[in-house]
């Protein structure tokens, strides 16, 4: 190293700093590549690869999402990398497309780059990967695990559900459509659970053509939900839909079929993702705090791993709380057929 | 690796494979797991580290953008990672908000990380960083600099701009406003520049009160921008924006003045991001390719990091095709003050 800042033209010290990941931002990238450079001709790179050797730490956490480009995981996304870079940890992201064997190659190769932890997004219900996990701490974000197996932060889905499936009975819905998530993952599963608890608990009617199980929880899958629930069955005045993404896609299908929500169909979705506000119409649906499920996590992680001894990760639940935002999607029953009062053809 | 290899109960190539982030995710999670533990525990980690400290490679890109939550960088950032991952090299991803003193900590802390390549979505038009980072090659991906310093990948602002106008223009609109992007980045720079240009040559009349500048791209500097220009004049037929978020700020500031779009005034946007084709009115706008962007922009750096012997990169300019797409908020003067036939109140 001395031979480094000599050459450099700097102090030992902040040879030392631009090597270490934990102290590298407080040196400026031109010193920081002049002294890779350096160190690299004379046969050492300094970097977090020698950094890791040393302290068997990487500080570099992987991020493992279906995919970024679905609305609700850049939040997450935002919330991980502020929580994260606060305490010196960098974000290694990747993603799956859902695909399980995708993401067992992505966590091997997240493994073999040394990360001192993981945050899963893209878990199944029905875990399988988690297990082989044992030697850094996993934290599953907006996703849990049928059985317990590692730290959690989630939305709280049944409060979310109960939320939607009350204000359409509040409005005097009572022939209630679900379009219902892919159970393979926990917000799907729960969701679908959340609604037939609440479906009994408030009495309406059991009517097995009335829930309909997406595949995904996207638009097309909202419109081939739709699309099968009309083929069942017209005899309903409200869909709840498991996520905003299906909601918009079962619109799109009400409009086609030349039914207007809310005048003939009250739909109502959960997430509240950007823009569902400035959709005609503007989507009732659950607010959720994605940006917070992502910093908590964060947290979560960086506790298990600076706890001297290192703390094992035991199972916990952060459940995160939710809210009814109602808009212009879902209306009283008593106003069927009819237009709302002062819709202008804007917005 | 022998030692691990009998500890373990595997081959010895299963070993050394498990420990290279090329050939990692070949092995299965649990088995790099254990290997990454058992040795460990002989202190000799198996990782990207020790593989980076051979190959002077970690097999690591650096993405540094803005901020992912705004709705045009998810699809560049997933351009570049499944460009980057088919390739076996991982992403690391951070966000800078614009912050300069932000971005050159981030990129220390990368180049500690001995990362291979860096792709910058976040670089200033007169940007001071790039040059400062001279071991590996760099990239900027949808910005480019005015001194050619990096390759770039970028759309063709020029062709966007001239779409937007010359369709205004053949609607019959003359008197024009310039919601303009912040002109410390490429794309609010070129986009300004490019509307001016086609202004004089379209002849189109000079009034500087027609012109507004955004200090960023996004909903709240619409509503300023559109604000401020209502306070200048109240002569102008249409809005181009350099942007899809200022025009969804510009057009609820026309709501909000009791004017309609397209009936009054007429707002072309720019980027076609998600969900602009749901809005009310959907909005005219310049689609760009993103996800290209991302991808192309891995292709480069690949190649030259893997270019034998490494190839220093010169400045070059990839320029994406884009194209316009006309939707609701663009109307012909002649029916100005008119509501377009069939508006329904749903969308």
């Amino acid at each position: 190293m001395s031979d480094i800042a000599k050459i450099v033209g700097v102090h030992v010290s902040t040879v030392s700093r631009a090597l270490d990941p934990k102290t590298s931002h407080l040196i400026s990238p031109e010193i920081v590549a002049k002294i890779a450079e350096v160190s690299a001709k004379l046969g050492f790179r300094p970097n977090a690869a020698g950094s890791s050797l040393r302290t068997n730490r990487s500080r570099t956490i992987g991020v493992v999402v279906p995919d970024i480009t679905d609305p609700v995981f850049p939040p997450i996304m935002r919330g991980l990398e502020d929580g994260l870079s606060q305490r010196g940890y960098a974000v290694l992201l990747a993603n799956t497309d859902g695909d399980e064997g995708r993401e067992a190659e992505i966590v091997s190769s997240m493994l073999a780059r040394s990360v001192d932890g993981l945050a899963l997004a893209s878990s199944k219900y029905d875990d399988k990967l988690i297990r082989q996990i044992d030697n850094v701490p996993v934290v599953t974000v907006i996703r849990e695990t049928a059985d317990p197996i590692a730290p959690c932060v989630i939305f709280d889905e049944w409060c979310g559900i109960r939320h939607a499936l009350t204000h359409l009975v509040s409005l005097g819905h009572r022939r209630i459509a679900n379009i219902a998530g892919p159970r393979g993952i926990s917000t799907g599963h729960t969701r679908y659970e959340a609604f037939e608890h609440y479906r009994r608990e408030l009495k309406l009617p059991l009517d097995k053509r009335l829930v309909v199980l997406a595949d995904g929880f996207n638009e097309q899958e909202g419109e081939r939900c739709a699309e099968q629930l009309f083929i069942r069955t017209t005899d309903f005045t409200a869909i709840l839909c498991a996520n905003d993404r299906l909601a918009i896609g079962a619109i799109d299908v009400l409009r086609r079929r030349g039914l207007r929500c809310p005048e003939d169909v009250s739909v109502t979705g959960f997430n509240d993702m950007p823009y569902v506000d400035r959709l005609v119409p503007a989507l009732t649906t659950i607010r959720v705090q994605q940006y917070k499920a992502g910093y908590e996590s964060a947290k979560l992680l960086i506790e298990a791993i600076e706890s001297n001894p290192p703390k094992t990760m035991t199972p916990s639940r952060t459940v995160l709380p939710v809210e009814l935002v109602v808009r212009g999607s879902t209306q009283h029953i008593a106003l069927r057929g009819r237009a709302r009062r002062g819709v202008a053809t804007v917005r």
